[in-house]
């Protein structure tokens, strides 16, 4: 098949590219290294040493004599480019990560607000275009989050994608409908995730569009089967407070004998998946595209629930780290329960890689390999959901308390002085 | 109060800036002109010959010793300008009309699609944004449409924005809860308004912002008490195929002796309001903010339902009108219920004007009298919502039966011939 990969550059899309490619796909990759960009516009860098696109590009052709092509196009706003592309190259199938995805960086102001709104609503909106435009019978496989649905459920097994409720009306009859499942984003990212499943259902209802929309869990880990092939290929690595996501964050900071940070009480449960399960769900998802005529597809895409702070606990128990409680500078319930329904992807053959096996080996291979790379600076969280949020933690001093997991059997807590700017 | 009007030059933000001003509030117009260009576009014009925007502000002041201001700011991509404006003006309160608003143009291919979904997603997380950075308490009261909630409910009265529903958990019991009405919109220009939706879903909740958002139906009318003090403060009447809405186009239709254009079976059933009742549910949503703390307040900003076909008819029996009856060129049902809660207007004091008292009134004082302005070949619709839609009406020739009211008692139909190109 003839893919392209739009944000084929980044933590995600650039596993995949090799992945579809290494399994005999004629893969193109799109993107404008807004990824890049904004590590420039950050201060801060990839933990691990990932090379300029060409560099990655030759070195995939010299290892496996398999051929990526790369096209520098912002999807969002060269919507000319991007259709004739789709029409010379043929295109079977576009798997869509180009968008701007750290909930973090989409609170950060007006302009992380504006950016990820601008960016990924005519990011979606321009690919199910183009794929109308170019008449081809495109099959769409697109990255959402498992953000979607919002946290805490009361007791019900989150559905993958729709959900079936009962209407009672007028008359006192009751309908049972279907529906997609009621959006409860968390930050703006999230927000337009389900503006996405909104698009996703019209274009698909009006123009029969063929789409697949994966509701992924918080990805960790770094090495891929065919990353791990030469350093040149290395994925990125991000620890940052903006980008980085929660696990890798606690590896890192292991490494580097920095305490774990936990947001609020840690109560959090959220979803993971390892990078390699998220490459082989692509896989398995273009190999089972809806049906013409058939309804959006939404899959879980994650493998493993935790509370965040039984995980930063664990790798405090792996490790010897200490646990820092940080305020959060996110809106949300300080705990939740989160249980997913996700056999889709069980039933068609994913077999997960466990925390329990892959923790380990990331912390020695990356974290600890990588760890002289790392500013210390970058750590902590400074993209707060409100003003009021903001300001608080600008407050002169902040008390927080620190476990130290040694002592933590005894229920000994310290204090622990962060002074202002740090968080 | 301090009142921007946000699209304060078009068809509803003109009549709903007069009306504000009116009635004592300090009203500011911001508009890029966008609607003035796009008849340039299409070339077209109103059929009601609008004055520029100073000559409209000069007579205004002229006449009531009021002054409106006006800023021609883009608020989708001037974001600066905007927030500038926000913090210099002390706003109390917005009204957001600063969308694209044709469903037909919507679907006008890729151009019309991404014009709108850029333009108004980005207007509407620009305005939340800077009611955010601005630090005020602003009131922001959007113009949306029925169209959120699809058509074809079986058997329910739509509510107002919410539903409540049951949902069966996996244990067995039942949980109640309320939801926005699933979104089921028809063109992307609906598209963006259920994604508005849940846009200020999410400033609500994470910002606190106090927003009303008016589910509005098919607005009908051009005169209210303001525009017609004054020909310089005329408001524009649109009969295109694309900014045309159904009943004023009927009136033009009838009013040039050109049959009144139904398309399908005209079985689709629809919401109205008039214009001078627009205004004045403005007024009454400005009166009424949500409480510190409450939701989005969602009203359904509609007087009255009808069949398509059945206005044909009764305005074919008005005026001695014929009906044709032409291909669809939306993707929707040939014939649909449509019941409606308003209550909350009702209840508020809206006292509305029917088709009844207002229907003939429109045909003499705006149809006939500008009729010499119209332009017939531009009377029917040219966007199709899909490419087969678009193909069949450039099949050679096309028939249509044609119903002559005069003769409808006899069930005596004509065959009306239509070359391609005209439809």
């Amino acid at each position: 098949m003839k893919i392209l990969v739009l944000g084929g550059d980044g933590f995600c899309g650039w596993p995949t590219a090799l992945h579809l490619s290494k399994i005999g796909h004629d893969v193109v990759i799109v993107d404008n290294l807004s990824r890049r960009k904004i590590d420039l516009e950050l201060e801060v860098e990839s933990l691990t040493p990932i090379s300029h696109m060409s560099t990655r590009l030759e070195a995939w052709g010299e290892l496996t004599g398999k051929r990526i092509g790369f096209h520098n196009i912002d999807v969002s706003h060269q919507y000319q480019r991007l259709l004739d592309l789709i029409t010379n190259e043929q295109v079977d199938a576009i798997i869509h990560f180009a968008e701007q995805r750290a909930a973090p960086y989409s609170m950060k102001g007006s302009k992380g607000k504006r950016y990820t709104v601008d960016n990924n609503l005519n990011a979606t909106n321009n690919v199910l275009c183009a794929i109308v435009d170019s008449g081809r019978d495109i099959h769409l496989v697109h990255l959402g989050t498992m953000g979607v649905y919002g946290y805490g459920t009361s007791g019900m097994k989150i559905p993958e994608g729709y959900l079936n409720v009962q209407i009672q009306t007028d008359s006192g009859s009751v309908i049972n409908q279907e529906i997609l499942y009621p959006a409860n984003p968390g930050s703006i990212y999230h927000m337009t995730k389900t503006q996405d499943a909104l698009c996703f259902a019209f274009y698909n209802k009006n123009d029969g569009l063929r789409i697949t929309d994966l509701h992924q869990g918080i990805v960790w880990g770094t090495y891929t089967e065919e990353t791990q092939l030469d350093e040149r290929l290395i994925n990125r690595f991000d620890y940052d407070g903006d980008y980085g996501t929660v696990l890798n964050r606690f590896l890192m900071q292991a490494a580097i004998g920095h305490p774990l940070t936990v947001h609020g009480t840690g109560g959090q449960t959220r979803a993971f998946i390892h990078i390699r399960d998220t490459v082989r769900c692509i896989e398995i998802a273009l190999s089972n595209p809806p049906k013409h005529g058939e309804k959006v597809k939404i899959f879980n895409q994650m493998t493993e629930t935790h509370r965040v702070r039984e995980l930063a606990q664990l790798i405090a128990r792996l490790t010897g780290a200490e646990i820092a409680y940080l305020p959060n500078p996110r809106k949300e319930d300080d705990e939740n329960e989160l249980h997913v329904e996700n056999k889709c992807f069980l039933e068609l053959g994913l077999n997960p890689t466990t925390l329990e096996d892959g923790l380990l080996l990331e912390v020695k291979e990356i974290a600890e390999k990588y760890a002289g790379r790392c500013d210390r600076s970058k750590i902590l969280c400074k993209s707060y959901w409100t003003e009021i949020q903001h300001q608080k933690s600008e407050d002169a001093t902040i008390f927080h308390t620190i476990d130290r997991s040694d002592k933590r059997a005894t229920g000994h807590t310290d204090r622990y002085e962060v002074v202002s700017g740090e968080v």
